[in-house]
């Protein structure tokens, strides 16, 4: 069964763009919990960063509070998605480029997010960033 | 459909397992060319790393060929698989912690990589390395 360009296809990855922009606008107002929403909300949430490999929900979002403790550290963030594919009816992975654009620098990386559809809604469930 | 711990996945994942370790002994045989053999050959391939995002086999290769220039460079390489999961019949993705034991030190971090079956065999299509 291959899962490519299909209306259905597009309909979902669209989906997930969509949940992408709302992130950079919760992170744009400073809102982290905002910005957190889209990620699965349970301890088998796994994120790659910089600190290396956290588990779960909680824990991430208290290593971005640390990382970004005001709107300043925060900055401006900027989304670019380079590939981003259906690999079943309800999982999804997605490739791109992040910015911060922040008034003594930009930060920048890349990051690749995997999604899964649970409970007709969206979630990463993985997220590697660096 | 779900695919969970069936016995077709896991057969599937150990498949996938049993390639990481050959990757292994060519890597600590100095063989980049045989490391490289379960990656996609193709264009598509996408490697992001820390010199950021590359495209292709080639050009993936090549970056491996300078960053570690000689057996000595290369050292001892150990995969150390921390989840793996079947996405459909088709895909994977394996998320694990990469150390490279060297005669002058020794260099760690975590890669996420995605995996398709493709004309039957297990190729590596995305590895976000970091």
């Amino acid at each position: 069964m291959m899962f490519g360009c299909n209306e259905h296809s597009i309909q979902e990855l669209d989906s997930i763009e969509t949940l992408m922009k709302q992130q950079e606008v919760s992170w744009n107002e400073g809102d982290l919990q905002g910005f957190m929403q889209p990620y699965l909300q349970s301890d088998s949430l796994v994120f790659v960063g910089k600190r290396g490999l956290t588990y779960g929900w909680d824990n991430t979002l208290n290593n971005y509070l640390k990382g970004y403790p005001n709107k300043e550290a925060m900055g401006q963030l900027q989304f670019t998605n380079l590939k981003k594919e259906m690999l079943s009816d309800s999982s999804a992975w997605v490739i791109g480029k992040w910015e911060l654009f922040r008034n003594e620098d930009t930060l920048s990386g890349h990051y690749t997010l995997l999604w899964k559809k649970m409970n007709g809604n969206w979630k990463i469930v993985a997220d590697h960033s660096s």
